[in-house]
């Protein structure tokens, strides 16, 4: 089964010479011509769909595949069963995101401003934007052209968004500057209050007032439920190309460089800087006032406590080079499997 | 004291008859026609309230309380205090689970559709359904009979609930099917795009546009603020009868199974599959494209890297069989009791 | 630079008498009539600016600072450069808050109820209160004096908040009483159904009616996006002056006492009980039904799985005291750089 339309029309039909030139695949002759109009996994694809192989383990898939043509590498392209195409590409996940775009492209801002939203006075709306039923624009907001603004989303007074952005349903965005082409999925808090106070003698909390903002970068994409607070003074920097994904949370401060990922999950405390190309994994958290290097890696549930070098991964709590850190996850367990380990005596050793 | 009636308003007085049928519980003579209006802990209860006795430390707590009625055990019967009715039960939480329900059930759609309350074109709206204030359901929804959509919540174009759902408030439902009396609570976020993309050379991630849906079983139950993202071809299937605490993840293209519980701020990665009635621990994390058979139970704050065979416990992370992660965790704390073990050279077993 | 006027508005320029007055700060003679308007990091700070000196270690930036006065601790009042004035406290990240607050003083509400909000049947809206576009205040809730409810806030019916709450935007709050001076920062969810069930043997899950509710002390903050469940027949319970980070998860009955901390993406389960000034760091979680001492602490990312004695610092999972903690870990990394303990031997010992 292709892609619901009910959820995901088809610009499709298209030729497959459009879509492998999208794709800088070169096609054997006597195909461009042939339509498609979804994309579809092996196993459900059909005559009319493109689908793709993620690796060797779906080689069986492949073979008893009905799709109309399959993007792959060229390793692979021997088992593409008879009448379907053979997509060869070097990098077959980007050529099929490519040719699935062309077939689904994202959704276009329609233009209309649902008359149930409220723009603020001196807000300016560019041309051709969005803006759903229940949206909320406070004043001095500045949307570039064809941004979309879903429904309940509440832009805070005087945030900039540039040029087709997407604000989607019931996301805050306050005390907040952001480039072109960035996406905040539903629920994404950006420029709430960071957790600065300072505690008096008495045990009372005093609120150190939170007076920076947050900068997006552009094609920064946030995830659901997502928060990025604010500054404390100098701004929380989100840098260009940075992906976001659900439940990340990022403390006042912080400082990510360009096409960093980030996973669902992760949190980051206040005034970490992260290089460009940094990848947090799924749960892991990262201290505070920590340096960590471009392309470092961080691995799931890790915990880390002091400065990474670049391009350096790491793993475990506290975080340490990857290969000792599975290493020690290697001795752990058999620790755990030896019973005289488990008996070893307490104090004899002192 | 009862359940505070601004809140929880009771259904009663009803007789200690009509419950005790409910629970399948058998009552002593005489007792049938008590009157009862409300539940409350064994400390708060009243002659009027029900209580219930949690586990053999409360039994001190028991020979005090002034409860008129009590479930437990037939063990524990002994000491509830004179006056009070033992209601004795084989399986006491689910039978004052029966009970409570008839006292206090839950709120029934009020067939009201909030003037402020937007409905898109085509949408249908089943008969007896609530939707709240500034509620939006978009084009092409349908809702099935008695469903209650909270304020301000969200049901994306084309999405179908069953009967008796409740869509709380703020909640997002996109890209989204969903059996009968399926509960989202507020702000849970249904049908989001997946964190899926590729990464070109230049170290640009472009997007894999994310072409499935989210499919929800009959009576499964979403907690607040959780993230369901849909499936990037495949569609996220969440089983039957399956319950997620607050703040839980759940990526692309998962698959749950029957009556599997997901406690607070676990997170299972894209493509994973569990089987019926899994348990997965607060904060507990599972890695994509793995199995993780029926009935397996996931410690708290594990991370599984690895399939679960059908019935294992497992613990830690990565996560070993529950036995041996004791273990670990049990030499672990040796090691740092251990000052031997502090100073181990570094090198010299080398 | 100064905090961005467009997002935080000054309220000076005031004297640094003023402002010194507020701080409790003695200043030098000659100075007291020296005008500020914001508040900046020492790097951006110019004559119109106070500044903070946060440790020794931005010595340096001190000494380069163009400041017109910072606060700093007397040990480091000598590094002031010329022409600052250097306003000297034994507390001085207290003092620097109350400064900026007067310089930079909270929104107050500005009274006014937008058309565009629907407030319930008998509900009480105090003297003063601002209430947004799209809130939702629904029938019996009753609002202290000068409370601000912000866009598509939604306050159930029958809840209570004190004198100068701030609920702001898409918070849910039901179920809830609250004191005075509390904040609920965007999308925090108070008062959703705890996770309460019963599993009959058909593997069934019976949810058990979650008939508590939510009782928030004086000066509450709640941060994004976070959970606190109600109770499920005892109420959930934040004491005074505690303090949630965002994404935080509290289970039902859980019950904190004054001036807690609990830092992002934290988690306690259903029944535990926090003393007073228990700091809970990032990422850490606590088992339910426990007592966790006053003034314990928590290590960021830990797993605590029994009672925390009054005081007690603890750390990693199962989490034990601090001191031991560190040991396991200083350990655990030598395990990883030893080749012998990782070729060790997994059955012999037996």
């Amino acid at each position: 089964m292709a892609a619901d339309p009910r959820f995901h029309p088809s610009a499709g039909p298209l030729t497959l010479g459009q879509l492998a030139a999208a794709a800088g695949i070169a096609l054997p002759a006597g195909v461009e011509g042939r339509l498609f109009t979804s994309v579809a996994t092996l196993q459900s694809a059909g005559p009319d769909d493109v689908s793709f192989l993620e690796g060797r383990r779906w080689l069986p898939s492949l073979r008893e595949s009905r799709a109309g043509a399959v993007v792959l590498a060229e390793a692979n392209a021997h088992a593409v069963p008879e009448g379907a195409v053979a997509l060869v590409s070097p990098a077959p996940v980007l050529a099929f995101a490519r040719i699935a775009t062309l077939l689904h492209p994202p959704a276009v801002a329609s233009g209309a401003i649902h008359p149930m939203a409220v723009v603020g006075k001196g807000a300016v709306i560019g041309e051709g934007c969005e803006i759903g039923p229940y949206a909320v624009v406070e004043a001095g907001a500045v949307l570039g052209p064809r941004c979309i603004v879903g429904p309940h989303a509440h832009i805070g007074p005087n945030c900039v968004f540039g040029a087709d952005c997407r604000i989607l349903s019931h996301v805050t965005a306050t005390h907040c500057i952001a480039g072109d082409r960035v996406t905040l999925n539903p629920g994404a808090r950006i420029g709430s209050e960071g957790f600065g106070f300072a505690t008096a003698r008495t045990g009372e909390h005093v609120t150190v007032p939170q007076l920076g903002r947050v900068l997006l970068g552009d094609d920064v994409e946030v995830g659901a439920n997502s928060c990025i607070d604010r500054g404390s003074g100098n701004d929380t920097v989100i840098g260009s190309g940075t992906r976001l994904d659900d439940q990340v949370m990022i403390g006042h401060n912080v400082r990510t460089g360009r096409g960093c990922v980030l996973v669902a999950q992760a949190g980051i405390s206040g005034s970490t800087v992260l290089g460009d190309f940094v990848v947090v994994a799924a749960q892991a958290g990262i201290s505070g006032h920590l340096n960590i290097g471009s392309r470092a890696r961080v691995g799931a549930k890790s915990g880390v406590i002091n400065d990474v070098p670049e391009g350096m991964d790491v793993f475990g709590f506290p975080a340490i080079p990857a290969r000792e850190g599975l290493r020690v996850a290697a001795a752990m367990r058999k620790l755990g499997r030896s019973k005289a380990a488990a008996r070893m005596p307490e104090t004899k050793s002192d």
